[in-house]
């Protein structure tokens, strides 16, 4: 039995686990996986010219073999990719630049330009063919494979020219994938790309030779992403461990100053009479659990300024409106603005929401109805798939959208927009499709879209009113011309004519403007937007000073 | 700008990876954790037991300490683990037996045990404590952590004793975990394991010190799971040729015939008619992607036997019975034996679905009332979370349950069993609480739930009409006493008591036995269920052989 045992025990590299399990890496059907593909190309060409400060100018080409396979093209202009580390970067998992730092970023485990190689290879057999340069007058060119059992990268035709070439040029062939233009297809996914990223050029060009350009909305580069220190509030007993054992400071006290956000000398002197019993002066790499469990729980009992929240790169209020006008031209909308926010103690998010009615907005049935339609992205990257799981979905379906006169969200023209900022997004799975539904996010979602959805109750109220006058007004035009010619008799004066004329601009008066009582309700109104601020999270923003 | 990202370049190990996204474990929520930490040493204990024969005696308790952490210890009776392979299958991740075979299993990943024990050491930095013997004279123990960075175990304090021992103690301490008694809790894990394994004892001593045991309902020993032969429909490009260069036979042919199921020589001589261009004598490790293409199209074209089902382990309909009788005592039940079925052309699945009514069947909400339940499982193994993107949910939920009677699945008591069997469970995540929702499946499942649907329709629909013949009476019995003072003035003879006592009578005898009409209708219905057939998949099963 042990040794029957041990002939069939093996160790299986990460490549082998998720080729066994691509469905992990967004690889189930036809449709999604071809999303995927587009996805996690799109998403790195963004990454890349983001942190270059280069304005992203990406091509996207998708086209129909013979022999069945679909052939993917993406090029962009971002800063391409040293020769040396190519082969890693597209064709070793969990190998790359992203995987430790407190950076937002749209791609963060490295995993996913590997993955579609990956697929690549065990749909067709063919290598990705890529073509980078980073414009220092060489260009590199090679066909990748990947070995599975090692989770090495293979490469084969490997070629290094003269030239002035900036940027990365892949293309690879796949099967197993469809090409269509529903709401979860490439196109789909390249038009809410170009939404949450008005600075981004996208041409797309279809099987059948259609051109799309999603053109550049805004010339504004956006800032650097910029990589934080860890806040002493956001880290486990296990993180400091592992950050201390790896430190080559002499002592615990400068560890502490030089590894974390917000750690002050004068903390330090704060943790010394906190916790007397631990040694500022001990050398790092001795830190042993029992302490560092100690030292954590201080931590969380000192008072801290928030953690660094400038290294959030939101879309921006006025970008939103401006791409949501765009797009939707909707008859309302409105965008809130909400500060910044911690999770798990110390990893900043910040949330954006804003809701658009009417004109194009909604989702587009089957039926040809409109119904309500919710724009999920996570750094700027659109999330199409399981929306099941999603702390958006939780948060807008959640809602009471009575409360904002959405009589039934599932069948008014309305899109709500969620793009969640942060460090780290804690995606439910490694296809990054949904974001965990952790309670403080949950919350904060929640609040950011009520944030929006007020001044669209304002809205709608007033046409609900609006509707409701029209119907009374002319409910009683009805019986004017009958009343002015009673009246005269029932008073015994007056003429007919003239009564009526008084009585239609009496009506017209009436409710052409806001009476006595609507104006009434309107101020109440305003005082019920006031009681719903205890709930709006003013007091957590207390707390988090 | 190259030299700088080569500098942040590092590869990861997949302990890395999941120690940073631990919620795709299962680990995310305080009391998801504890039912996850749970769900992976009973399954692994379970599978221990099936593969050695051995009826399962397991035992979990879960101890609030002092210190905030809580400590799981979990014992089974099975055929534990040689000394020289416990290391690597409780601390390695992606090592271990499970990987790579065809074969029925609760686990099928090998990341399951060594997830729990990452887990303890992040949130507590303490080592797993084990003990095992394999009953052969020897009892190993040690304490057991995991170095991250090489995903490898380290054994501590190990120690090896003179003992007739058989089985696995196991035993760690966690933080971030909560326990209590509700619908994700361990508890209902544990009984629902019980409902879908009759053949295991379970006992379950909660922090309170209340011991809840989960008797064995029967003594048959479940076959033991074989290992199958992949089924040439089943096999993609990539697996052929790696098979195919890892195989030591001479000959492509005799490659063929030994290494995959149903591939007898008749088949190797219709292939060669069908592909005369490749030739069989080729040796396995020449065969290029171009070939292997080829053979895996010409598979597609060639007439094969269905897979080995024999390979499935259901639980049984008469157990399903038994246990749902045991738990639910309902008022009604039905279950549902459909023959096995393959999904993506050669991995056999099965379903067995079975539907409660009324009794303690359904779900109890927090307002008192009770709806609809879905009791999920894969290979007898509960599915307690992601029900939004599990295959389960969708095929019962896009069922029209008006058809059975069931007005609105969420307000009724009613309880529907599915256990999908396979030799490989498409999971959407490596935490493996929803099944993917390839079609096969969905459809498979819909149809099973249908089946068992139709008998609970008959008995609902003669529990409708009951109680509207009895709302008839009732109407008609009121006018009685009236219409018996009316008759005899109307017909000028008779006494109203006598015609009452006679009315009386036809009322009783007309409502409390069928009527032509009704008895009409009855046979009406029967053809009913008969029209449905076409959608049960009888064409399927046609096209299967």
């Amino acid at each position: 039995m042990a040794d029957e045992m041990a002939s069939q025990f093996r160790e299986h590299s990460i490549a082998e686990f998720f080729k066994k399990n691509r469905q992990m890496l967004g690889f189930s059907g036809k449709i999604r996986s071809l999303t995927t593909l587009v996805h996690e190309y799109a998403t790195n060409s963004l990454d890349a010219c983001e942190e270059a400060g280069i304005l992203p100018d990406i091509e996207v080409q998708i086209e129909q073999l013979d022999n069945g396979h679909i052939r993917i093209t993406v090029e962009d202009n971002g800063p391409g990719i040293p020769k040396k580390l190519a082969g890693k970067a597209l064709g070793q998992m969990l190998a790359g630049t992203k995987f430790h730092r407190y950076m937002q970023q749209r791609g963060q485990q490295g995993i996913g330009a590997s993955g579609a190689g990956m697929f690549a290879q065990i749909t067709t057999g063919r290598p990705v063919k890529f073509r980078t340069g980073t414009g220092d007058g060489k260009a590199f060119s090679a066909d990748l494979k990947i070995d599975f059992k090692t989770n090495k990268p293979l490469l084969e035709e490997e070629e290094e020219k003269d030239s002035a070439y900036r940027g990365l040029w892949i293309q690879a062939e796949f099967a197993e994938v469809k090409y269509d233009k529903g709401e979860y297809s490439p196109f789909e996914y390249l038009k809410r790309t170009a939404l949450a990223n008005p600075h981004a050029q996208i041409l797309f060009i279809e099987p059948t030779g259609e051109r799309t350009l999603f053109p550049r909305a805004s010339d504004l580069i956006p800032e650097k992403p910029v990589e934080i220190q860890p806040h002493p509030l956001g880290i486990t007993t296990s993180d400091l461990v592992e950050f201390a054992h790896a430190s080559k400071e002499r002592k615990l006290s400068s560890f502490f100053v030089n590894t974390f956000s917000r750690f002050s000398q004068g903390k330090v002197q704060e943790l010394k009479e906190a916790l007397p019993e631990v040694s500022m002066d001990m050398p790092p790499d001795e830190l042993q659990w029992e302490d560092a469990e100690k030292l954590v729980n201080a931590f969380k009992k000192l008072r801290w300024i928030s953690p660094e929240m400038d290294a959030l790169r939101p879309v921006g209020p006025e970008q939103v409106a401006k791409a949501l006008k765009n797009i939707y031209n909707p008859e309302f909308m409105a965008v809130a603005e909400r500060k910044p926010k911690v999770f798990r103690g110390g990893i900043p998010f910040m949330v954006e929401a804003a809701v658009a009615y009417g004109g194009n907005a909604g989702r587009r049935k089957a039926d040809g109805s409109v119904g309500g339609d919710i724009l999920r992205f996570a750094n700027r990257v659109p999330l199409l798939f399981d929306a099941g799981g999603c702390a958006i979905i939780d948060a807008v379906k959640g809602m009471d959208w009575r409360r904002y006169d959405i009589r039934d969200f599932e069948k008014e023209p309305v899109s709500v927009f969620v793009n969640f900022v942060s460090v780290h997004v804690p995606y439910t799975g490694a296809g990054k499709q949904a974001i965990a539904d952790e309670e403080e996010i949950v919350e904060e979602i929640r609040l950011a879209v009520m944030d929006a959805c007020r001044d669209m109750q304002r809205y709608l109220h007033g046409k609900v009113r609006e509707a409701g006058r029209e119907a009374k007004k002319k409910a009683i035009l009805k019986y004017v011309t009958q009343l002015a010619q009673d009246l005269p008799l029932l008073a015994g004066k007056g003429k007919p004519k003239e009564i009526e004329k008084k009585l239609l601009q009496m009506i017209e008066n009436k409710y052409s403007q806001l009476t006595l009582d609507e104006a009434e309700e309107e101020a109440a109104n305003g005082n019920g937007v006031k009681e719903e601020k205890p709930e709006t999270g003013n007091g957590d923003e207390a707390k988090e000073e």
